[in-house]
């Protein structure tokens, strides 16, 4: 069984991990926090002292770390990738900009290191389940030679293009998102606000030429679908900062390429808002709170 | 069998009187065109001279007409509501303001006439097959009294609250439909000039959390998905300056409601810009063309 | 002297109507408020039983209501224009869609009596100083023969065109007003939050290409500049849904043109948002709290 | 008289250069370009062969370069900082990131070498004519050491704050530009959709409380003023393309600062859809031809 170097143990990497654990791979984890390594330790993994003491014999570095800095600092300015030995397989699987992605990939290209950028959806809940959906940039060849691995952490895997494009396609799909939970939020509003009751505009909607994922899974009005943050006073999910920053990657994709992304820009703005008011931690479908009137 | 009175017989009032027709209703058709009385004459209807005489001894008044001041002009203005006889069942089939909606409402009301709002989406091409949805507003018994009659011209009948509440309902979808549309080409526009192809891009987002009715449906980016207006050049589907009238129509219920919809309204602001251009004829998802880098 | 009527003695028409005594006119008040019209009465005007009793005898007869509806209500629902001499000059001072304005000119014109729609700016203060802007639609020979009345009420007095077109111009300078002012809070709360300080901020801006008449006149940010209503916490001023009221009037002209007005919007539906979380009576520059970081 | 290294020649940092030498310094100039370096020895200034070579022997050290990583491409990657001698004067007037300029002073500093960033407005015109607008930031003492170049290629001179506050403060202004040039536009076609003259309509909202420096000195309608590019097709001035950077800067700004920029973020889109219809070399102003309904 192939020995896999795994770097970064938070929300997301602890539960990857431990779930490679239990398909029976061996880890060798490094995180700067011990807690995180005391955890993955106890799950069966082996503690390393450093990233480069991580990758130290491993046929697979797998790194989930929080920003594009985070990432360049470790393969890059941290000089990671001359640590590691010309055909192990890396696979990053953090959200970072396309263009910190491809300046990873040409430095591990140029070392005969193959290497795919995999950034997921899915939440700590898909962390934990092992229901992830990856979404990768990079060559078949090493798409196919990681495919085993992503199938222990998640089960929708797909291929965007080269590298950089799992991490286009995700920025792309979350700028999406944000426009239609915000859209689905307004739209709400708007209804009650003229009589409707949301779950009976919700049911229409859902399965009319409004209908979107927003609506079919993740209700932002509350009460309305159960099992949802909503439902929770927008506890859980996925937060507001992590949305503000997806939309942040996307804004800046969207400068690189002097793109027009009206709508994108002002999801952008109204996140922006809403977490300057407090709500950072809460799930991105409190935005529903910052379109509906209240005092 | 029951006769039925239908005034308005354009592009969708015309083949829904068709079905009305085929399903063996007596229909006493109006329009000012004498082009569309002819095409409903050799159907099998009857020709009525005015509106008031096509309500003369019918038991059902359906009106398919194009804004508020026309079917306040008919009902209201021009004093057709005088001419119905207490008991005798009226839909208005019309996309209009819930206020003028509910205005109607009152003045059938207070002559014991039930009445219905019923706005429909599905386009010409769901009048034409009988798979239109009505979208109703007024009470339950009349619902089921017009349900046998709108059975023979759609396959989905919502009801969405009391008086004008279908108005309201359809309004509010199609804000949203207008939304994750120009979301969904800025999405595209942005991966593809960051080096995705669109069908892949669109592949991926439809099953994810982007997910919404544009990309299963109605790909806005020529070439992803065929029998859709993108891949014909825009031309028929549902059009750019009838999406901008849906949008003005959900600006003047936010404003009558101090509601606040900002992706609302920067939608309603682009399908004006992509109007003022010329393309009003277009369907609506040629919005992608606004959004996409073109001289 | 002339005996003007004079209808609505609300926040901006008492002030306006006791200016008109001071400079000797007879007016004649009427407004549903008995305490407005004790007011008047005591400045030495006459107390009018109705508007009809208010334009028996009047030479002049001018309006100031809230909305289009009141004026059309007044002019046409009401006929008090069918009490109104031939020849009599009418002046609406109240801010009403165009549209509005419109028919109560063609109205008054189909009965030879002269009219021009003069709406103001200044706000309260200036109606008590009698330093209003009118800005005034109508023919230029009836706007002559008002001048000598709006000077006793203001100082400015523009024409604008036509019938209507003072509420044009009037709904056009207060989006753009609306504008520059969001877009000067976006702007200092952008520098703050960058280190810079809002008063030398403010002062680099204002005498820079930045500059306009927020940044001139009434700086949005607490303590930049004095005798504002930033300085007395949003108080006094030009109330928020005010804003909101003509920024909705900017919306329906520009549904009416079919005209884009991207940014237009944004304000309109900042406002909305600011209106419900219950600022609706703070000074209009308080939009800097909705844009400003804040819990 | 001191000897001054001056590092870009381009459009503005060519006319500038002159000035200086017509003030009497000695300049010692790099550019990549050829052209450029021999259009200023012919004015009397001294041919450089690098940027090293420039600051040879030089008291201050000037440059004028497109973006951030020119700036930071000059003085940190290609450590011209260590060709510098403690004491020298560093003055950058680019318009780059703020953070880019606080990374360059604090190396700076770290050297014993006072800076100063000091980005202009006032385009290639006012770089001819001496009359820039410097925005500065850095240390007053270091300003008053500049001050007196400074006064030879402009007229105006701001002290923002510290280190890189000149860069915010320019950022903050342009955005704010754009917005109200938007703004203007928007009002502009609004006021003629519904019948105005927009030179009438111009001069009410210049003197009334929508009048900001768009109105009043670069009215972006044409043949409303005399000398503006909108009056000679948008030729001249200061291009799409340049305030689409500015914008870009003001995003950057803004997502690190995690701002709510509402409008800075609609200005941005809508000045990249412009630029890519082929508008990029265009004035700015010729925002007006996207908001303004034309085929």
């Amino acid at each position: 069984m192939q020995t896999i170097a795994f770097i970064g143990l938070g929300h997301m990497g602890g539960p990857m991990a431990a779930n490679l654990l239990k398909a029976g791979y061996a880890v060798r984890a490094f995180d700067l926090s011990q807690a995180s390594l005391d955890a993955i330790v106890a799950a069966g993994g082996t503690r390393a002292a450093s990233a480069q003491d991580a990758v130290a014999g491993a046929q697979v570095v797998i790194s989930m770390l929080p920003a594009s800095q985070h990432v360049e600092g470790l393969y890059l300015d941290g000089k990671l990738i001359e640590s590691i030995l010309p055909g192990t397989l890396v696979m990053d699987c953090s959200t970072i900009a396309p263009e910190s992605a491809r300046k990873v990939h040409a430095v591990a290209a140029a070392r005969g290191i193959p290497m795919i950028d995999a950034p997921v959806s899915g939440g700590t809940a898909g962390a934990a389940a092992g229901t992830l959906t990856f979404i990768v940039g990079g060559e078949v060849a090493n798409l196919e030679r990681a495919r085993p691995i992503l199938e222990k952490m998640g089960k929708n895997i797909f291929h965007a293009g080269g590298a950089g494009a799992g991490q286009v396609a995700k920025i792309c799909n979350n700028m999406l998102l944000a426009i239609h939970m915000i859209g689905t939020s307004e739209a709400l509003s708007l209804g009650v606000a003229n009589g409707l009751d949301p779950k009976v505009l919700s049911d229409i909607m859902r399965v009319s030429s409004g209908g979107n994922w927003s609506l079919e899974k993740y209700n932002p009005w509350p009460g309305v679908m159960e099992n949802v943050p909503a439902s929770r006073e927008y506890e859980g999910g996925f937060g507001v900062d992590l949305m503000l920053k997806d939309l942040g990657l996307a804004m800046e994709a969207a400068m690189a390429s002097k793109s027009a992304t009206l709508l994108g820009g002002v999801a952008r703005n109204l996140y922006a808002m809403h977490s300057g008011r407090g709500n950072g931690k809460k799930d991105f479908s409190s935005i529903q709170q910052l379109i509906e009137k209240m005092p």
